[in-house]
């Protein structure tokens, strides 16, 4: 392991800058920019290393990139990255560029270094790290890496089908990584689903002045209505039929949770507020964070919102609703269920565009991989390991883990703080260095296994 | 009034010219465009109708415009105008430029043409076709023209107090004229009060990633929750104490309604909804916008608001919220009763910014000088005249009527499709010439009243 580190710590600064290479082309998936440029960027990066790889593209997708590098064992690990990124919106809360790499005290800042470019780096660096120091790598590896993972993930699921027979694992290491405040690293074995809507609302065939409000319903206030009756300030979702699949969670799951530490206090102060949904607290807190459905407003637009006032009764509302979803909710019939609450609630003519669906997904923590995950963290590392039944957070496992029927765990480079999705996103450099040797140490552990 | 026909007809592209020379100076009240220049340029159409004019400047207000046309008898009429203008977003909406006049089809389209460019050209035309057809005016004439009608008139009270002993007159002419769908010309002797306020919440210290919304409430999903709570869907406002300081209509209003001929089918097609708030009808329809107080949500805006999907907690969301009011609603009670009524909803921490308030007014019907106006209308326009005991809009007329003790009627140039406050704003060429005989009139008469 030593050579492991005095390598990583020796091209430190080549990493970084192929890391400031991903983020200066601005994949945002969301907007459908730069997604061809960065897959040929990531098929570089992969070929540099050593290993082989190509471009996939389903019509109407964003292209997908799968990499082999062989090994001195037929045992084979699968990574999951993405190279897309969320929008940098809002702009003018960054303090430094968002599409490229900004190094300041001791931090990598730029959109996607966390989420998740980052990682894709480390891992490529890894396998550098093996074949600079011992000529090769332990066992066989493989990347496949999608476009569309801030939007859903809405052709993974046919990348994945297009693909089975090259895809064949006996484990797979999926993105994203944390490390949590005291400095513990989390070691994540699933997913939430998501169902991602849009809704709009059309209350006039133009926009009216506000003195009709007496007999014109506008459409903003009927918006604030059907969203109000989404959920209630328990968290419960008001949707008749929301949790009818719901499976509670594995006892083995639950359990690991009890070894979790959750500082909620902490966790209160860095996001700037001061108690929680329903006055939750402790494990409590914790267990709904992991194990219970959402429903949260990502963003309203109805009207003028310029300065000043303009009395305008305004023709058009609309809401991004994001609902986050457990095993077995379906995102889809989740889509169903909500049109029939806001047919019945007097909503019938709001529009609900579907915008992404992913279903959610375990891994069972009494699989040996799990085992040798978290003594490959806690051996090269030195930290803590807390192991986490899933993330609240969601991403394409389900299609993945469902075809291969393999454990899957998230390792990765960022850190509580690191501010994914919003302004100012960063990993730290100790850890972008630290996550290099660890992914390389996992590796031979890896191959070690029969 | 031959002469006064053929002068406005002989001098009709002069008059557009002079309006279009107003349109092109974009007067944004709520974006402070513009209103120097705006105002100097009004002072100048004054000066040129042989009137004296002086621009009026109080600390941290948009200028008015004062002016006098001396005349043949001491009566005096006053009018009220504006400069100011609505902002002309969504721009994408428009089918000609905003900030210039159009003519086509017969119409006159620009951003103010109707509300209320056209009224004050109208106007100052009516004075010189009276000057060039008679030799001068046959009364005295006064305008008071101010620069932020519509961000609620914030500094008009204050500029009638300051000029108190300048402002005396035997009765007010409005800024604003409504021909309805049968070609009828209203004559509107009042009207609403407004409370205009912005609401925000902030929920978070910045923008989270939206998985954590199982335990961090979003701003958009409670300010969803403080904006739904405001009114139902019959149009009652559920603030407690909102209804307390109304006053009834007085009989004599009331009993104008039954002669307002009220087309709702006509109306609902054109606005394009298929009914009305609580399903009112008819005469019940027509009190309700005439008499009701209103809560109408102008702007809705919070997190991510472009194409596809972001999965965020927004940590900062708006409403723009306007009320309506009635006789004697104090629209500084309102914001106090909104107060009072977000603390007990749960929304302490909900901010209230008013961005504007005034009081209704309602001139009394029984007035010697209505008569003269609706005879005035009906004989120089032969249109029939329908008597309005008060808009469903809202102007300052409360600080001049209740300074003045005077009657305040509003007729002018516009017509019910004229898109006030929103895209293809217009007026129609037609009703544009027949106003400024109407005004010149209407001038005629007033200086015969004794």
């Amino acid at each position: 392991m030593n050579a492991l580190r005095a390598h990583a710590a020796a091209h430190l600064t080549e990493h970084i800058d192929l890391l400031d290479g991903l983020v200066r082309l601005p994949s945002v998936a969301a907007q459908g920019q730069g997604l061809d440029e960065t897959a040929t960027a990531v098929c570089g990066l992969f070929e540099a290393a050593g290993g082989t790889a190509e471009i996939l593209r389903l019509p109407g997708a964003a292209p997908a990139v799968l990499a082999e590098f062989t090994g001195r064992s037929d045992r084979t690990l699968l990574f999951y990255d993405h190279y897309d990124v969320q929008p940098a919106e809002p702009l003018d809360e960054w303090t430094v560029p968002p599409f490229q790499v900004t190094v300041r005290d001791g931090r990598i800042y730029g959109r996607g270094t966390s989420d998740n470019k980052g990682d894709l780096v480390t891992r490529v660096a890894a396998l550098r790290a093996l074949r600079d120091t011992s000529g090769g790598l332990p066992c066989r590896v493989l990347f496949l890496v999608e476009g569309e993972e801030e939007i859903g993930s809405v052709h993974f699921d046919s990348y994945v089908a297009a693909l089975r027979d090259r895809l064949r694992a006996d484990a797979c290491v999926w993105e994203y990584g944390d490390r949590d405040p005291a400095g513990r690293m989390n070691v994540i074995a699933g997913v939430k689903g998501i169902c991602y809507v849009e809704l709009e609302l059309t209350a006039a065939s133009r926009d009216l002045h506000s003195s009709l409000g007496a007999l014109v319903e506008g459409a903003a206030t009927r918006l604030a209505w059907a969203v109000a009756g989404l959920r209630d300030a328990t968290g419960r979702i008001l949707i008749p039929g929301f949790y009818d699949r719901v499976t509670p969670p594995r006892a083995k799951a639950v359990a690991a949770t009890r070894e979790v530490p959750f500082e909620e206090g902490q966790m209160q102060m860095h996001v700037g507020v001061r108690g929680f949904i329903g006055g939750r607290t402790g494990g409590d807190a914790l267990r709904a964070l992991l194990f219970e459905p959402t429903c949260t407003v990502c963003g309203l637009e109805a009207g003028y919102t310029g300065g000043g006032m303009k009395t305008v009764l305004p023709r058009r509302a609309r809401a991004k609703i994001d609902f986050r979803l457990v095993p077995d909710q379906d995102p889809e019939e989740i889509v169903r269920l909500l049109r029939a609450h806001l047919d019945r609630a007097g909503f019938a003519d709001c529009a609900i565009k579907p915008l992404g669906g992913e279903r959610a997904f375990q891994t069972d923590l009494s699989h040996p991989f799990v085992r040798t995950v978290v003594d490959a963290v806690r051996q090269s590392t030195g930290r803590e390991t807390v192991l986490l039944p899933t993330s609240a957070g969601t991403g394409p496992m389900y299609p993945l883990g469902d075809l291969l029927g393999v454990p899957i765990l998230s390792i990765g480079s960022g850190y509580w703080g690191c501010n994914a999705h919003a302004p100012d996103e960063h990993i730290r450099v100790d850890d972008f260095e630290e996550t290099i040797v660890m992914i390389a140490h996992l590796l031979e552990r890896f191959a070690l296994e029969s």
